[in-house]
């Protein structure tokens, strides 16, 4: 992807009919600078490697500036919008839908928005799902609770009955669909990434990852007051991060009581004599009480064995790394007659059902309207996402199936070490 | 207990020799009103069963009331206190801490004040524990967190080592344990009870209640939302409660988002027509999701089969009300092949590791300094209680061995039926 | 009053004609415990004072226990409920107008539910007001959010006025007025007693202080960081209180970080060798810095000779006890030369207009649900008070134009002079 | 400055002799990954005006990238390292101190770490301050308390005495000093910016901002209750900003209860047919209530003729805009004959004085690590900022008497302006 590249796919987009005036000022005027088509945010901001990138001729990466553009691809009059959340609970879903809801009303008219309802599911006749009428009045307050006002649900839906389903919500505007149609695009898609985990590619923060990181100090009070509340004390708390350690990792410097931190990017032993256990024997030792928090993710070759082992019920075992390692420090340490009072905290479910914190509520406000202005604009196919402090347009074929990582080897990683204090935990 | 009978305890005390000037005015006189002996605060409020007392000439139970008293019965220049704090964590340890130290070093001119370390393990050589010499420099943030500066410990300690211990404490202040002793009173001991349950006998209200309370609540918002976010979902909050509901049913009442609640004192069915199990799924038929809180004291009545069983390392089984009605509801809604999403919530050890709100620490405070007040005057064998709105000293005694419950006939119970909506769960 | 008096008062009211299933059980059969009649709570629980009474056979005084009752007055199928809310701000206005209108709605099947816009104005129809329709759903959420949603209004109107237009919105239901009628009561009036300031006559508790308490405690940590963070600083709080200094002396005892408190009920000179200002000198220069709270009724005596003086507009200039010590304590140190840095807090609004907490919720809940109670079954001119930790009915003539004053020889001020250390500040 | 410039000054810096292993593995090897001199983060991501300057073959503006160096420029062990921290608080000062104690100490090995008190004045003998000795002990838990342990204070002092101080502080390290001087520098000096106004040029975000307008949306949903709560209510409140409106701006979008927003950067009219009161009143008109957020630093054009103004004691009167704005407001709807209710709300002092949040904490804890390693790699005269995500080293001179400011026909006025839905209040 380069500028060129970019910018032609862009050159495909047609010309659009219908000015946005976001604000009008007292005499009628426009008073708004819209972002041009051209404007972009380039990706790499290393020095080295722009002189070597140029030296050799090659084209800086970019990506294009979100924002609201002059000209529209649909008429708003006859727009339908439909709105789904998906997979799990995250702070800052509502303020999302908020935000799009009333970018699309205020901003440009449009008053057809559906919500669906419990994620692909809603789109799909048999489960019995309603739809529900976004209004303005019923959005207005969603922020001030956690969760998402539209349901969501997990697991994959057949793709041909959710655009049968957005077909029958258009019957009524087949003009727009047979334009829409004329250019190959039948409906345009524009996605706001979530995860709270915050390792989304080429997207350097997704929304609810503050909140999380602010939430999860206070289960890191908890683990350390209760650690340091008994001889031999232990506090345990699993953090979310399926792949990556960045909530783990930040919390460890947001609240710097912890001694020992997880993270699926980096290997770690329980046995042995770098492995966790015998360091943390060492910290009771001398200091009679540890913290450890472990990202979600983390030790996961600890259950590679028991791949297909299944439950009573034919459920496949839960592999919790938060029980396999409380249960495991028990065993060590029965196993060396010494007293432990080890505590467990699981805050996940309390996390990222929160509202969202403030600084998310602002980042949620921009992420739901700049996807209005893209889909407005006629974009599809593309995340909003957030790069040098630029919020952009980041195609969605970019980052299929690629993740990001926390660093080993950088700065977020490092200052957790330092705030942990801890040493390498493998053996050669 | 009567009046009477309180009354010629309170005249075995002896006659204290210094004087108490809490506060001094600027001329040197004292300025304070101190609690008289006398003054007492009755037991019972209710207007019928007083006039049938007098009826049949009893006497009215009642209480002494707690504050300073003119005449003080140890030398504040050689005395030595000691502190400790046993059992589980609660909001507010610390200022109790606090306040008593505070109050022994301004308010009396204690100077020689020691924290016992892990509890009753403190006190037994073995240990290898190390006394905290509590100053006020020491105590005077402490509150700004949660747990216990001194640690805590479960479990019992020989009483004789314990004896022991507190006489080589005293050893230089030979002439007051005299003087003690010449009464039959080895060392005066005053409890302030702990208990985030809030279910001591003839103590209307414990410290940490209100933090606890506050606390569960967003644990309720976070299962509601939870619960909303999903087709058929359900958010499961197991609070605290071994042997009372007061928790459970207040916090209901605090966020009245719950559906069941679920109180040892209240008998319930899992099966049959009434039963939860049932129940639930006529309130899922009806509005897609359901919230239910369960004290961890409710149900136990399921684990009276198991009383035996051990899990391999020969502890045992862990008797979880929490994750046993979680998994009977999963293995129920499979069984009628319904598709629910289950969200476990247990916030126990987020909760009482946490500082005391505002509420708790002025409740603190007053217990904290009353116990000075009271150990000063040379009562012994008391705890400081909250009866009427007024802080008195309770008989150890008196409370022994009895719980206070929710009425299930009364108005707590009664708002948390009406906050929830729920019927009788228990079959005829 | 005592016992006799008021129950001659209780036999006047009519038998009910409709039960009130509060709770049915599955087999229809009714399952609550109903308060009755002759319960009541008695108002004395000093037992000395108990004694005297008893010796002169004076009867106990008490008060009517809260509840619901079995029979009740009204038909709750025709009968017009309306909610209004009158003056400043309080945390659990909301509360309790959702729970009335719960309760009304569920306990009663009273469909018929008005909110009077904006206090008294709301009853004029001048004013163009409309009522609002308080359904269930109006209320269920409303409690997140601080205010009123009814609004509300200072100043009085016309009584004549107000009861031409309960009169109106009457007329449909003719047979329950024209009973009402029958028994000398037009329409019964059932009052929560709303003040921040906690100081009702004969109430212990009034709703919205505890959460009050707790917001101050974060200005007085402000206030205290300020003073900290500068050489001489000084951080001054006005909290509210214009009668009574409950806020000021609870909260000082709540955040301990506080050197000088003044309320109405106490006394102080300003200037003088025991005055504010040399105490204050004093205090910075042995510490280096201060924290001052006042009660915004503290002081009143140093605008009496103002009290004529108007603004401009004609407006009587504010005396604001706050806005006059930062001066005198500006122009003091002004005049010796003194640099200090004064830093001024007045949170009043931020915390009047805040959501209740978890513990005024509940509270605030029974306060609601029991005002319906006393209503339905017939009962007028009276409030729900908190008294001896029960639900009582105040008869409204008995505490009007009284007011409930910290006891400055009492525990509560006593503890807050030992939490900030201050002498009187009074010359003789 | 450019890529190639700084470079060049990058050479002029000594080669270090001391290895600075942050963190060893087991076996004794270091595992860091140090950052390299040359790397640099280039400034503008533009990717148009990239094109231009290379079109013309201007190089990219860079700033050097922070973090550790692998040599170093002091001799830990000889090293005196002094903390000052001036002007007013801001959230996060002692989480800034504390960072860089730590880093010092086992980052480095520095045991040497003076406070000076109270600002500037720490450094003047006449004052009288001691210095504080700067161990990890101390620092431990500063940072859940606000404000800053070491004191600050406002305005210069002599430049001359402060050097003299360092001087005299650094005696014993004489060889170092030696070594600085050959250089021509006496001594490090790196600075970590503070505005809690976030308005530093060149800067991206400065530390504390995150928590100002976390807490100042706690201000306007105050604000707004109070609004709600009373025919033609209107809420207003200042925030802070002197020069630059981001707080403000930032706050309107995590709080959407707004319907006018001004700042410094944006002119505004009060009379008028757009002028504020004007909008104001209609505004009223059609929704009964209204919010204003006012920056500190807007319509001071209202104050310019003001400017000699002097009160009684010779000091010049405050330009404050909140009363400034409220007594306009009153004045112009007593002229009308409209009954109003305003509250002002001025929360600046509660918010900049509170423990940081979260995300600040992280923040500062990086900038503290990262000013650290400046130092000791020899850095001086510049500031850690961030730029593009990464933290970066920003030399004073480019940032002195310069400040960042909101875009008037950017993306946060925009999004600002959306939120509170108001048009220009400016005639023309």
């Amino acid at each position: 992807m380069n500028i060129d590249s970019i910018m032609t796919e862009i050159s495909t987009l047609g010309e659009a009919k219908i000015p946005t005036p976001v604000q009008k000022k007292s005499d009628g005027t426009e008073d708004i600078s819209f972002v041009s088509d051209l404007s972009r945010v380039i990706i790499e901001v290393d020095g080295s490697r722009i002189s070597q990138m140029l030296k050799k001729s090659q084209p800086l990466p970019s990506f294009e500036l979100a924002g609201p553009r002059k000209h529209i691809f649909f008429d708003p009059s006859k727009l339908k919008c439909a709105l789904v959340t998906c997979g799990g609970l995250c702070p800052g879903l509502n303020d999302i839908i908020r935000s799009i809801v009333l970018e699309l009303h205020y901003g440009y008219g449009v008053s057809n928005i559906f919500g669906i309802r419990y994620g692909l599911q809603g789109f799909i006749a048999s489960y019995g799902h309603n739809l529900i009428d976004l209004t303005c009045e019923f959005v207005v307050n969603i922020h001030d609770r956690g969760g998402t006002v539209l349901g969501s649900s997990r697991g994959p839906q057949d793709i041909d009955d959710i655009v049968d389903s957005l077909e029958r919500m258009n019957t009524a505007a087949s003009r727009i669909t047979d334009k829409i149609a004329d250019r190959g695009l039948k409906i345009g898609v524009v996605g706001v990434p979530k995860t709270i985990d915050n390792d989304i590619y080429m997207v350097s923060r997704s929304f609810g990852f503050d909140t999380a990181v602010d939430v999860a100090t206070s289960a890191i009070v908890s683990a350390s007051n209760e650690a340091e509340g008994y001889p031999n004390g232990i506090g345990l708390i699993k953090l979310m991060g399926r792949h990556s350690g960045f909530i783990a990792a930040t919390a460890v410097l947001a609240q710097q009581d912890v001694n020992f931190v997880l993270i699926p990017e980096v290997d770690f032993d329980l046995e042995g004599p770098n492995g966790l256990l015998n360091a943390l024997e060492k910290r009771l030792a001398e200091r009679k009480h540890a913290v450890i928090v472990a990202a979600e993710g983390a030790g996961q070759k600890y259950f590679e064995s028991e791949k297909n082992e299944r439950d009573a019920s034919g459920n496949i075992k839960l592999k919790d790394i938060g029980i396999y390692l409380k249960e495991a420090i028990i065993t060590y340490f029965v196993g060396k007659c010494v007293d432990i009072s080890i505590k467990y905290i699981d805050p996940s479910y309390m996390i990222r059902s929160l509202p969202a914190n403030a600084n998310d509520r602002v980042f949620c406000n921009f992420l739901g309207r700049n996807s209005v202005h893209a889909g407005m604009s006629g974009r599809t196919g593309m995340l909003i996402g957030h790069w040098n402090n630029q919020f952009v347009h980041v195609p969605m074929k970019l980052i299929a199936e690629k993740r990001k990582k926390v660093n080993p080897r950088g700065s977020l990683w490092r200052s957790a070490l330092e705030a942990t204090g801890q040493s390498s935990l493998k053996n050669d």
